[in-house]
């Protein structure tokens, strides 16, 4: 890509035992992911920590440093083990607050629900100077602190909540790619690859092995910020494929 | 738990560039932290970190310096983005050998596929000093030195290792779990659940609302090593539910 593009980076904290314990399994990293190409941010790290506040301030504090953005799912609903807010608020070095609109919103959607209990009061507590972001599933908002966003766990409420945000956070060029699927083995072709890799510095190819319908087979994945020099590798790794008498497919198998 | 019971711990790192760019939905979390608890080895903490040797070393030391064990999938097949044994024998400040018995089992597995190449033979390298985990899959073989292991990132492939595996490591008591099911909003429930947790000090309580036909129930798990704590607190648990005129599943909703 052009050197004189800033790449925006975001990192991630997942934050929770039953994603650690195995009993839960995560569909955040791969939603986050896939939102945050299409704003122009990379995701550049990943952590799952468990329920442990010292844990997952250190896992902020080394993301929030090395990434633009830090964003956190989990944790932030009215139980006993949702100890999200207190954990980055100490992260950031600031107090733990009732956000006022954030107090009226759960007042209002609890009205005919029996109303707030210190358990859903607890949704209203941010980190002193957060705005809110939007939740239309369940009232309790998401919380946004300069570049630090808490979101929910429940995956279509953080759903929702990255649909707040869309087109809120500066970004980059988005990272364009285009998927060349081969019913090859890629150790057939690893050597070619790596040379068409070599001859187009904006891009990298990523190379995606499977195993269907009893054959094996992989998709190879070229990626650029630039739509031409991203065209230019494609063609040349399908003429690899083609003189190496490889069939293959646009688009992915 | 008892105290005298030392809790063994996990790290594990995903390496890859396909699960931070959400185009590949990661498996191997959730299969490795189910393994993982039935050996009684506790997952501390997931990183997913990019095809990148600087990160991966620096994800790789971090992780097996906090923990017993480390783990990673992904990037020991053939192709130039498969980087994990060069970052690892990096982390370990060894070299990168051909390990005689990889290149043996890969012979023999490629001998009516076209026999070995530069970049089949890439997957017989190891930092020096691993011993093999078979694979019945694919010949490849994961690799283990002392406590650093290295699976596939193909997640049936990393099944077959993780099973090879099973029985080898040591671990402590296998935490054990039951889940209570319960049509209410967590939030009703918040401060009961939290008196029951602080009343068995060997037990945790995990908090999983979900919304499902129309309704938002949640799922309370009540993990300890112990049987008899675990099942003191499951029964205070249920009693409170009952209390408050809620109906309850065991084994969950």
């Amino acid at each position: 890509m052009p050197s004189n593009d800033k790449i925006w980076t975001a990192g991630l904290v997942v934050i929770g035992d039953e994603i650690l314990s195995g009993r839960t399994h995560d569909k955040n990293i791969a939603q986050v992911a896939s939102w945050l190409q299409v704003q122009g941010i990379r995701l550049a790290e990943v952590r799952v920590v468990p329920d442990v506040v010292a844990r997952i301030i250190e896992a902020v504090n080394q993301l929030r440093a090395a990434c633009d953005y830090l964003f956190t799912t989990g944790g932030i609903g009215p139980t006993h083990d949702d100890i999200t807010v207190d954990a980055v608020a100490q992260a950031l070095d600031v107090p733990v607050v009732i956000h006022p609109e954030a107090r009226a919103i759960l007042e209002r959607y609890y009205a005919d629900k029996g109303g707030l209990n210190e358990g859903r009061l607890r949704m209203a507590r941010v980190p002193e100077g957060a705005e809110l972001i939007p939740n239309r599933m369940s009232g309790a908002p998401g919380i946004r602190r300069e570049n630090v966003i808490l979101m929910a766990g429940v995956p279509h409420i953080t759903a929702g909540m990255l649909d707040a945000l869309t087109g809120k956070l500066e970004g980059g060029a988005p990272l364009k790619s285009e998927t060349i699927g081969c019913w090859t083995a890629e150790s057939e072709v690893a050597g070619m690859l790596r040379e068409v890799e070599s001859a187009h510095e904006n891009c990298q190819i990523g190379s995606y092995p499977f195993f269907r319908e009893g054959r094996v087979g992989a998709n190879f994945v070229v990626r650029s910020t630039d739509a031409g020099d991203l065209a230019k590798c494609v063609h040349d790794l399908t003429d690899g494929l083609a003189e190496r008498g490889f069939e293959f497919t646009h688009g992915g198998i």
